[in-house]
């Protein structure tokens, strides 16, 4: 059986509070001062809460990086040219990334997910790679400063893809997900997103991207003024802003957010583009946020913005700026280090410390 | 041979800074926008300069909780009885405290120093955990509130006691250091050193520790500012400081400090105690600060003062206020992340990726 959106948004359910109380009650249990450890705590707690027991698990770590290409690029809004999105791609899938070394040093697998970008991978080269999946809705979205990015159909067909690649993950094994993102272009359609639905001026919202300078940046401002203007989209429906300012990687990405939901399994959200995937699941399903950790707080000036309105407060906070996914699997190990302290960790009777 | 502390710190270069421009330029080679994983860049490069190659290895770690005992404990500083900093070095050699839990996540081995804790680790245990050091310095220090913690001897020997540790654990193999600690009390020295060397008021120093009350907070800044009074330490003499108003366990971390410096090896400091170890350290070798990462913020409030004397700025701010080591810790995942990421990314050339 297939879900349909509204199955799977009618199917996140609440955290369990229940098992937080018990798990909260655990921690102050341990040998230490009381929750001497800080977000560590809160974080295991907040697991366990998602996982529905007090012994979670979440050493099976799998990010996916989602790939699309964008109309908007024809406005001049980047840095890089537009066959960089397919380049990198298969710098992922050689291991040759940023993502690939970070995922290395904390055990995560990588996958790549093709949403439409505007070239296409070898059928050779999509023969070798499992970690692969070809999910294209298009070679690109329509240029958003002029007309919808995509059709509604587009969009719920972005949703619904990242939806099964994470049921494939977690059905995989897979028990903590981390989002990434490739896109020439993509942090346009990302400050699109997070200007409409955090109700914030485009100018707050718009940074250098990957290194656009004052000019560049005008553009971008103006690319998506006027793609407001024209698209006029609805702030309190996720559907139409994805379709309307969005792009097919940013839909694969809620999806995959609501994935992790319906499935109770923490997401990890990356950067500026992730989060902008964040907007448009927590648009479709508030409560899908209480499966989320922001992994780090970006340098893109927006990303700050976006986060206080998922009520979300970044682990990490290191200048990083790269996304595909990195700063979201560097925060992992975090993750892993609060479960891990609930779950080692004595209590005062057991290590016979008189507290 | 052994050093004298003036052999030390004559020994002491400064990094290779040749070194360091060159892993600038390679990161600015890597296939990624120009620093766009912010300070992880920053990080690999000063190991680079650290251990003056292009080809660092972080991969071997070690943190040591240097543990003592503290006189001062009789002012009503403390939240706990003295006899836990003892429970808790045998919870440490047990693998039951938080500092195991999370160096289990990042791959690093405890040791554990004890350095003049008031109670003794029964013979057969010193025999069963070859993690262990005795290097006993006294049965906790004297009263600072009311003389000098301890003698200009004992203090010289607690620096060459840390210092040793340091030597060993390299030549044993390992190539990036942890500090950890373990006192109870021991925020009273640690806030006495930061008030002292970085000249400020006691009151900014002072925090709830492992959780005194205003009333506890309120005894813990009246020892200290008798302390001061009493003992008038030079705030430019670190040696002069450690004896007056330290501590035993401060004094191997500030040692151990001296030999990452000496040896070429990172030393990731963690919280206020390691902190006010580094400050000693610094005192007595300014260059010494170069070969150290502040793992991270703690909720202690004196702790950004004492950072920022020091020219350091945290990797992680997780409200984390344990000690044991726990943020340094967790810090190194971060910095072997960033020298992972100098080592393992491609090239723009080498990926094939438009630059």
């Amino acid at each position: 059986m297939r879900e349909t959106l509204q199955d799977i948004i009618q199917g996140i359910r609440r955290i369990d509070c229940d098992i937080q109380r018990k798990a909260r009650d655990h921690s102050a249990s341990l040998v230490m001062p009381f929750r001497a450890l800080g977000r560590l705590h809160d974080i295991a707690e907040q697991v366990c809460a998602i996982q529905g027991t007090i012994n979670p698990d979440v050493s099976s770590k799998a990010v996916v990086v989602f790939a699309a290409d964008h109309g908007v690029v024809d406005e001049g809004v980047t840095a890089y040219p537009q066959r960089v999105s397919l380049e990198m791609v298969k710098c992922f899938l050689k291991g040759g990334a940023g993502i690939n070394a970070i995922c290395r040093q904390v055990g995560a697998r990588v996958h790549v997910v093709d949403m439409g970008m505007a070239g296409d991978i070898e059928q050779e080269l999509q023969k070798q790679y499992e970690n692969l999946t070809i999910h294209k809705l298009g070679w690109g979205t329509n240029n958003l400063s002029r007309e919808s990015a995509m059709t509604y159909e587009q969009a719920e067909r972005s949703l619904l893809a990242g939806f099964d690649e994470a049921r494939k993950l977690i059905q995989g094994g897979n028990n903590m997900l981390g989002t990434g993102d490739m896109g020439i272009g993509n942090t346009t359609p990302a400050s699109a997103i997070g200007s409409v639905i955090t109700n914030s001026s485009i100018k707050s919202m718009v940074g250098p991207g990957t290194g656009l300078n004052a000019q560049g940046i005008e553009k971008k401002i103006k690319a998506i003024d006027k793609g407001i203007n024209i698209n006029q989209p609805q702030s309190s429906n996720g559907l139409d802003v994805l379709s309307k300012v969005g792009g097919f990687e940013i839909g694969g990405i809620a999806g995959f957010i609501l994935g992790g939901g319906f499935y109770r399994v923490p997401v990890v959200i990356d950067g500026f583009i992730s989060t902008a995937g964040a907007l448009i699941a927590k648009s479709l399903s508030p409560g899908v946020v209480d499966y989320l950790f922001a992994g780090h707080c970006s340098k893109e000036p927006g990303h700050r913005i976006m986060l206080d309105h998922l009520g979300l407060c970044p682990l990490l906070d290191l200048g990083m700026r790269l996304g595909e996914g990195t700063g979201g699997a560097l925060a992992m190990t975090v993750i892993e280090s609060g479960v891990r302290v609930l779950q080692d960790v004595l209590t005062f009777e057991q290590a016979s410390v008189s507290c």
